[in-house]
């Protein structure tokens, strides 16, 4: 259709808005927003379904804003839509609480899916959402009903392209043909060092292709609105791949600088800012204003938009008539309770069960619960066999022309794609019908360290499953065995992490990732076996930390996770052999879990009086905040049969003695010797 | 040339060593070596120019192998050529100690260039040998002194292609037109899930020619070892691009389970190790057999490689008398040691020097010694102008036909590819004539997590300039703005985080970085301003932490990093005049290097009687090991001007205040009251 004056005033608004709120906030990035407004006009006006007044509705097409730092773009459109984004939040950007920070964060801001910004992030995330809306769609529609149709759309910049992230995704959503997928590509050429010339020469479009994406080209991405639309609509029809256009726009158009990188991360200059007023025949005196047409033009798309969620309401209340369970299952998820009862599943373990490594013990899990949780949906970056991830019958998310999967399979095969993996989980999660577990080995939870710091900040339920845990994986050396690990990610705020030493730990565990709604997991487990312990129980297992072994006469508490905990409870027998000495044994599978409970519980697990002796094989980063000793691993594996690692390292009965006894007899002259989660002040959270 | 009967034997010699050697350990991944035997015969013995006898010579090709899992083949290949990796050595693959670990280890093992095993690492690595070849012939290369012309080597698998780091890598190397650089993908169609079709379905060489490479094809690499030749001369003689070969390959090759996932990471069943012994006749009873016409081949291709050694050490020696300083330079910088006198050019303060941002800094130690430590390359992942990483007449790396650099250039470009980047400079520092510095945010050093583990790992000097390293960097907001980051990398062995307070501190950090031959570093600088301290010195500086203000009176010890230290040094103001309390202050740039130093110094800057409490504006997991208390952000950050920020905070004289007398108060009654640097016992190291 015919584009005009409104379609371009509507366009300039949004511009002006991004050269005012970066002016006032004196910080931010105007060039993105100038530059992708025509293509947002077209796609949110005329393309998008969503309802402003209910962003949360589940068919609502997404869009993900992947350069994140061109958030001014997306809150301004939010606000124009009439989103829960007033203009006084506009004029709030950039500043402290409030609702429009430096890169979108979908746990702040209504109508923002994902939180973006990190480069990359964002189209992996769109690559997940739309994972998500292909297999939700699978499992609910019917015939007559689709109930789930939405597209996910995606701009990214080069920034976006030259990450390895991205790159991942982009192959793995090829792979997959996920036809609802469309990613436009701002190909602006320029970067924060300059013209993209300096570094990134590629050709882009020929790289998708060779993902097996349906490419567009629109080359005049500033004025030829025909174009666009003509290209998302051909994209539109393309239903066997992703699709993506790449848009060579004009950064910064309408600014003098326009086309070079000082309008990238910079506010315009005043006299600046006043002659792009001027040019698009706005007053160059007046701040923040948007003419009633473009808030009417915009109103009406946000009415119709409300009229589709209730269309859709209604045809969900008659699918509740014909598809009773499938019906209250969809609006169960939505609320992402779980199941009622399905934590009875969850298997239990006694002290005469045999020992088992703590990754069979998760499959155990998985294979338990998978016919209770259809919303969970597990896979592995390569690494099925090792990680464990996959139930017996698990059919595999794939497409069905492929003739080894289905789209309502609930097994993903990532690839060896860490990072990918865990972004696509955050868009999988974030979609609000599923709950994405992905496994790798724990070292190469690492590789995924940019995605997994934003399913803590975007409040994603996300579990790793990250076997391999440590020096116990053995011969693959210390290439593979972790020792930073853990303490990086207990560092990370809203981020469980868990070191089952058993069976009823590796279940609770799995409760506890599966009933915290906005917090991710990483279940790290072991390859090798582990004994069934004696005061390991469920209930136990999800107070964090737990006395495994009392002695009201003890001298020390040794406070252990996962595969050391077996071997601290020897090292009590040694020690009451050898040594006369009488100690107790604190299991702590997740620390972050512990420190939730109350303090009079925490101190009857770590109490006054005696010294305490951490140990875990790797970095002892940390544990001082549980222990007045600390015996790990602060130097890289090493290359064996894990048994003779251990012991070269003196992880044995004998090694945790001989520090137990220096530890007891350091402190016996410390009056009071107080528990170390005892404490002079509460840290701010 | 032809192929025959011997060719093959040397082939199959590789091949049985392997089996032989994984049987052994019952551990391992025969596949890779099976199926790559026949390139690998080709490359090492027609191509690669190598002194076994001298495994550093400098222009020695380069051989990576990326998917290091199947580093048998390397070892076997080692020990054939007659590298310093015995019969027994191959014996005690994966064993405790051994040089034969289960991936290849750089800093264990003559004659392996880097260490690999991660995915996609090698492959990255590669791409930054060949960057430093480039350089490094550009330097010193004169009209009849082709000083440096070696190739960089490459193997790569299904695994590698998948990972984003070596996308980044594969697309950097493609703008830069490495020419040297040349890598052959496996295409076996196999990894740990099984065949690739269930994950990885994409065009891989129009994807290499999307960036740029020039691609080659060798459809039987099994046994078209003319065909294999062919591709790599062809390779050879493309001088403006990196080239890559695709060999279709049959993954262990010989076994019954040959072209299945269950000969990929498994040893070969008895009866299959005999069977393909027997096939490649070999007698199936006897186990770690090379004919010796094997190693009679392969000792004349070494004593050929000595030969070439020792010409081109005449040539190097004829080249010192034409181009002295150019030849002492080169000399030089193989020692690993720095040009004589080159700190006295570091910069230093007074305390009457205005306030400065240290990621300012940081440039002007750039700036200073540049001119005097030729061997170091400055760079940055898109931030230049926000990194400060280039100094004025910087000339960028860059091929000369793009009119924007020289090869000789010292300036990297990497674009938006930290992971990359990050990789790259392992190759770079591994090369041996060059010392690395990239520019990221410090938020974005966990993109590049994977690679900087092997920066430590491998005991490489690269230097991660890190900026924007808190809540101070404001605006940009919590996705941005670290909390977990030092954390991470302190728990990282072999790792230097430095995060200088002030001028003199930046310019310690440097020291250190540049003369610790064997150990990368974090240097985590400000965006915002930091005054200069009256304390810190160079000298002081260098110990990783210091008393930056004494007081023999003081109740408590305030430790404390970076842009905190000068808050804490109000603080001390403030409870003097508010609260007549006394206190002293800590500098903490490194505690790495703080830890090296005598314990009675430690115990001087952290003394016994009275509480320390650490003041730093992120995670406080492991302040417990220096202080009683600690105040810290355990929780993500805020979008806003950075003063505002700091207050939202608490991070003031007065929040600094208020807790130090709260740990005055919670230690009062403690008797004796020890330094936290007193210990029961010492940590394996």
């Amino acid at each position: 259709m015919a584009y005009g004056e409104l379609d371009q005033l509507a366009i300039n608004t949004i511009r002006t808005l991004a050269v005012d709120a970066t002016f006032k906030a004196n910080s931010g990035h105007p060039g993105a927003p100038m530059g992708m407004a025509p293509v947002s006009h077209v796609l949110f006006n005329k393309f998008m379904k969503f309802n402003p007044k209910n962003p949360k509705w589940v068919n609502r097409d997404r869009f993900v804003l992947s350069n994140g730092h061109g958030c001014m773009l997306q809150y301004a459109l939010l606000h124009l839509f009439g989103y829960a984004v007033s203009m006084d939040d506009l004029k709030s950007f950039r500043q402290i609480d409030s609702i429009t920070p430096g890169h979108p964060e979908s746990h702040d801001t209504p109508g923002i899916e994902v939180t973006t910004g990190p480069l990359g992030q964002g189209f992996s995330n769109a690559v997940g959402l739309a994972v998500a809306q292909a297999q939700t769609a699978a499992t609910f529609n019917k015939p007559g009903y689709e109930l789930i149709d939405n597209y996910t759309y995606t701009f990214f910049g080069d920034g976006c392209a030259m990450e390895g992230v991205a790159s991942e995704a982009a192959s793995a959503a090829g792979h997959l043909q996920l036809g609802n997928l469309i990613a436009i590509y701002d190909d602006n050429g320029i970067s924060i060092d300059g013209d993209t010339k300096c570094a990134f020469t590629e050709d882009v479009m020929k790289r998708f292709e060779a993902y097996g994406w349906h490419c567009e080209y629109v080359k005049d991405g500033d004025n030829d609105l025909e174009g666009i639309e003509a290209a998302i609509k051909k994209c539109q029809a393309v239903k066997d791949k992703p699709s993506v256009i790449k848009l060579t726009t004009t950064i910064g158009f309408g600014s003098k600088l326009q086309g070079t990188g000082g309008v990238h991360g910079n506010p315009l200059k005043e006299d600046d800012m006043k002659q792009v007023k001027a040019k698009f025949g706005f007053d160059p005196e007046k701040s923040f204003v948007v003419p009633k047409e473009v808030y009417d033009l915009y109103g009406k798309k946000a009415t119709e938009g409300a009229a589709l969620e209730e269309e859709w309401n209604k045809l969900f209340e008659k699918y509740g008539s014909e598809h009773k369970e499938l019906h209250a299952d969809l609006a169960r998820r939505l609320t992402l309770a779980l199941p009622e009862g399905w934590e009875k599943k969850l298997p239990t373990y006694n002290v005469s069960d045999p020992a088992i490594a703590s990754r069979k013990l998760s499959e155990s899990v998985l294979e338990a619960i998978h016919d209770v949780i259809p919303e969970l949906v597990s896979g592995s970056a390569d690494l099925t066999g090792s990680n464990n991830t996959r139930w017996k019958n698990a059919v595999d998310f794939q497409p069905p022309n492929t003739g080894i999967g289905e789209w309502n399979g609930r097994y993903m095969r990532y690839g060896v794609r860490e990072h990918a993996m865990a972004a696509m989980m955050n868009g999988m999660s974030a979609y609000g019908t599923l709950i994405p577990a992905g496994g790798t080995f724990l070292n190469f939870v690492s590789y995924a360290a940019g995605a997994v710091r934003l399913s803590s900040l975007a409040h994603q339920r996300v579990i790793y499953v990250a076997t391999h845990d440590s020096i116990g994986l053995g011969e693959d050396g210390p290439t593979h065995q972790p020792i930073e690990t853990l303490a990086h990610f207990r560092a990370l705020p809203n981020m469980m992490v868990w070191r089952p030493a058993d069976g009823n730990e590796t279940s609770a565990a799995y409760y506890m990732a599966l009933t915290s709604k906005q917090t991710p997991s990483i279940i790290a487990l072991t390859r090798q076996n582990l004994p069934q312990l004696e005061g390991s129980t469920l209930e136990n297992g999800i107070k964090g930390g737990y006395v495994a072994l009392e002695d009201k006469e003890a001298q020390i508490t040794l406070v252990s996770t996962g595969s050391e905990v077996s071997i601290c409870l020897e090292a009590v027998k040694f020690l009451k052999d050898q040594k006369n000495i009488k100690a107790r044994v604190v299991s702590m599978p997740c620390v972050e879990v512990f420190d939730a409970q109350s303090k009079d519980y925490k101190l009857s697990v770590i109490p006054d009086g005696i010294p305490a002796l951490s140990v875990e094989v790797m970095s002892t980063l940390g544990w001082e905040k549980y222990s007045h000793e600390q015996f790990g691993l602060n130097r890289f594996g090493a290359s064996g049969p894990y048994k003779q690692v251990y012991e070269k390292f003196e992880f044995t009965p004998e090694g945790i003695s001989k520090r137990a006894v220096a530890t007891i007899d350091f402190y016996k002259d410390v009056k009071p010797l107080r528990s170390p989660l005892n404490r002079a002040f509460q840290q701010l959270i």
